[in-house]
């Protein structure tokens, strides 16, 4: 089954806001088997709505969410279009009426006229009673259509969604089984692990196995997917793709279904009983942010040090000053010294050093522009790995970050 | 002049990536008086690009921005259905070619076939070069509208809007001219900021200046906008406005035109010739990330310190062990050791220090998740302030760092 999303609202097309809802309601549906084939996000006027509503109605889908232009403000007119195109009429529901005198009440807010007159709706729909704020839901239902209009409001749609629509949905349709799991890889580009796993995507296709590839910097999502009646049977066949596929490139696999780079880790740290501290010179404390970032990190991370300044690298991580001078700061024999440094003030299992040239400045013909040098000390000794990267600095320093992440994920699972 | 934005694939629908594209097109379009009047998010699949096109040509817009559907691997069509579209066929550009083979050898990397595809390209469009990535812009143009195809990549898109689409659509259409002016606030919610500035803001129809609050965490951007033909009078009206509104609040104003608090405080304090170092417990790091994310920072950031054990605060940054034992890390005494401790430490004029519970554990009834302790140290002494943030560990950590820099401000400026 398919859907279609329409938001409606000039915020949206004027990049005020992005939006966030359509993912959300995407992911939903998809659990439930139903695949969104549109989003549409058009202006909160009468000729958009109507030529939006038909297009839907026409269209595939036999779902179309409709969130935005139910607020209490004169720009929003979607009730009333909603009415035209339901060929129906508004009347004040005093169910709704109570509720929204209760909310106001209940937040001791005084209400205006505008907020009486959210409770007429169209006589058409059935009401979603919102309890989160005073835009109801309405659901209609035409040729085989089911129609939705929600406010765009995150938490209220979300309320909407879960407590009413979902159910609903599933109670109406008769949906198909569907299935996906998404295998997380790091440390190869999207072309060579394409290359590499051919044969075996070959093999997808017979088992009726859909595959996808979704790249971001450092990172290669290869997502499975697959539709039937039963989810058992398609639950077996993607996890046992999965595991083949774990098989062929382990190194590469950092962990399933969109974990992070430094949830994974973090996990992983967990596990072992280890842990790490950071010396950060390039990625200026971004490395110790991502770890932090998650809740339950101070099980694993004790700490860190920025040493952007070389004084901090030579009185604070007692790096020998002399090598900085002779080999310079981006250099295996610093940025060692650094991860050392680092484990041997906090004393813990493992720290990892980054110094490296950001950009955009400060390259040379030796080390140009995205030249990092990573370093992870352990129990066993201390690696350091050179990197090439590219001129953008924010760039450079999010992929020195995901690349220092992977170099302690190898030295935890060699 | 109108534009339709059409997105190109199933990560979009599916939820697994939330697009940024768009809000980010539409801001950019906005500015040279260009509104978006529909964004379309679309299957891969031939049939929902040809109706997309189609549609879009159709409407009222003369600017079609297509994003997606460009990478290497076999589940990206866009480009032999735009061949189809616009009945032409893909020949290899020997321009394009070479910059491919260039932009692999200056990173190192081995060539596939499908890379060399990438530069198989219709034979009727201009091709914009990507100079960041491997798949070029195609520019088409049929009954006075502009397609042009873009990777989905987001600086990829931002490089070919910015350097090629944007200069070549301001050349071609006949655009008003638009001048916009964005003051950055903080320090004041929205009710109040509007409440102080009412009849300021009022004296803005005279002159048919627009204005709109575009609020976000700690922040709230006030964004004035005027229309006409030529460039020089809405300048002049508009700054004058403008300046009229920092004699007004010159207190809650840390810059003009989107720059970033970060960035408002590196310039100032490259300004004041100051120096500056950072010891985070519940920012993690945050504050180093964003002192150092631009470009510049090593003339005033010279370092800082994740003290996320308490050991490290007290071996570390020299806080009194009895001190975080009687009143708990997230306390005025240890904060403001903290300050003083990196300021020590790094012999910089101002350091920052943070310390509180971020969650989503950890709280307690005297001190509940969003408690936040904030030191600046500087020449003249600590000062320290408590905030009470909210139940969300991402938000707290954001809210936090904006409230640090926010002090170190006013400590720079009163």
């Amino acid at each position: 089954m398919q859907a279609e999303l329409i938001t409606i609202g000039d915020e949206i097309l004027f990049g005020q806001t992005i939006d966030t809802n359509s993912a959300w309601m995407g992911k939903r549906l998809n659990l439930l088997g139903i695949q969104v084939s549109q989003i549409t996000s058009i202006k909160d006027e009468r000729e958009a709505i109507l030529t939006a509503l038909l297009a839907a109605e026409h269209s595939a889908a036999n779902l179309v969410l409709i969130t935005g232009g139910l607020g209490p403000t004169k720009d929003d007119i979607t009730k009333h279009v909603l009415c035209e195109y339901f060929n129906t009429y508004l009347e004040r529901n005093q169910e709704v009426l109570k509720q929204i005198q209760s909310f106001f009440k209940e937040r001791g807010r005084e209400m205006l006229e505008s907020n009486n007159q959210q409770a007429d709706l169209p006589k058409a729909c059935t009401v979603l009673l919102n309890k989160m704020g005073t835009a109801s839901g309405m659901w209609f239902e035409r040729n085989n259509t089911v129609f939705v209009s929600m406010p765009g409001v995150p938490y209220e749609m979300k309320h909407l969604m879960s407590d009413h629509v979902l159910p609903k949905v599933q109670e109406i349709f008769q949906l198909p089984a569907i299935f996906h799991k998404t295998i997380m890889t790091e440390g190869i580009g999207e072309s060579f692990l394409v290359e590499i796993i051919k044969d075996w995507e070959t093999s997808l296709s017979a088992e009726d196995v859909k595959i996808a590839y979704l790249p971001s910097p450092g990172i290669v999502r290869v997502r499975l997917t697959s539709m039937g009646t039963e989810i058992e049977p398609l639950q077996e066949k993607v996890n046992r793709k999965a595991q083949e596929l774990h098989q062929i490139i382990p190194q590469y696999i950092f962990g399933e279904d969109d974990i992070s780079m430094e949830e994974a880790l973090g996990k992983l740290l967990i596990e072992k009983g280890k842990t790490i501290a950071t010396a950060e010179s390039c990625t200026g404390g971004y490395i110790a942010h991502l770890l932090t970032s998650r809740p339950g990190s101070s099980a694993f991370y004790l700490g860190g040090f920025v040493s952007y300044d070389n004084q901090v690298k030579v009185e604070v991580l007692k790096v020998d000053k002399d090598s900085i001078e002779e080999e310079g700061a981006v250099s295996e024999t610093v940025v060692k010294q650094m991860a050392n440094g680092a484990r041997n003030l906090l004393k813990t299992d493992l720290a990892i050093a980054t110094s490296g040239v950001a950009g955009p400045d400060g390259g040379t013909d030796e080390k140009p522009v995205g030249t990092v040098w990573i370093a992870v000390a352990s129990s066993t000794g201390v690696i350091a790995k050179k990197f090439l990267f590219e001129k953008n600095r924010v760039r450079n320093i999010r992929r020195s970050a995901m690349a220092a992440m992977s170099m302690v994920r190898k030295v935890l699972t060699s």
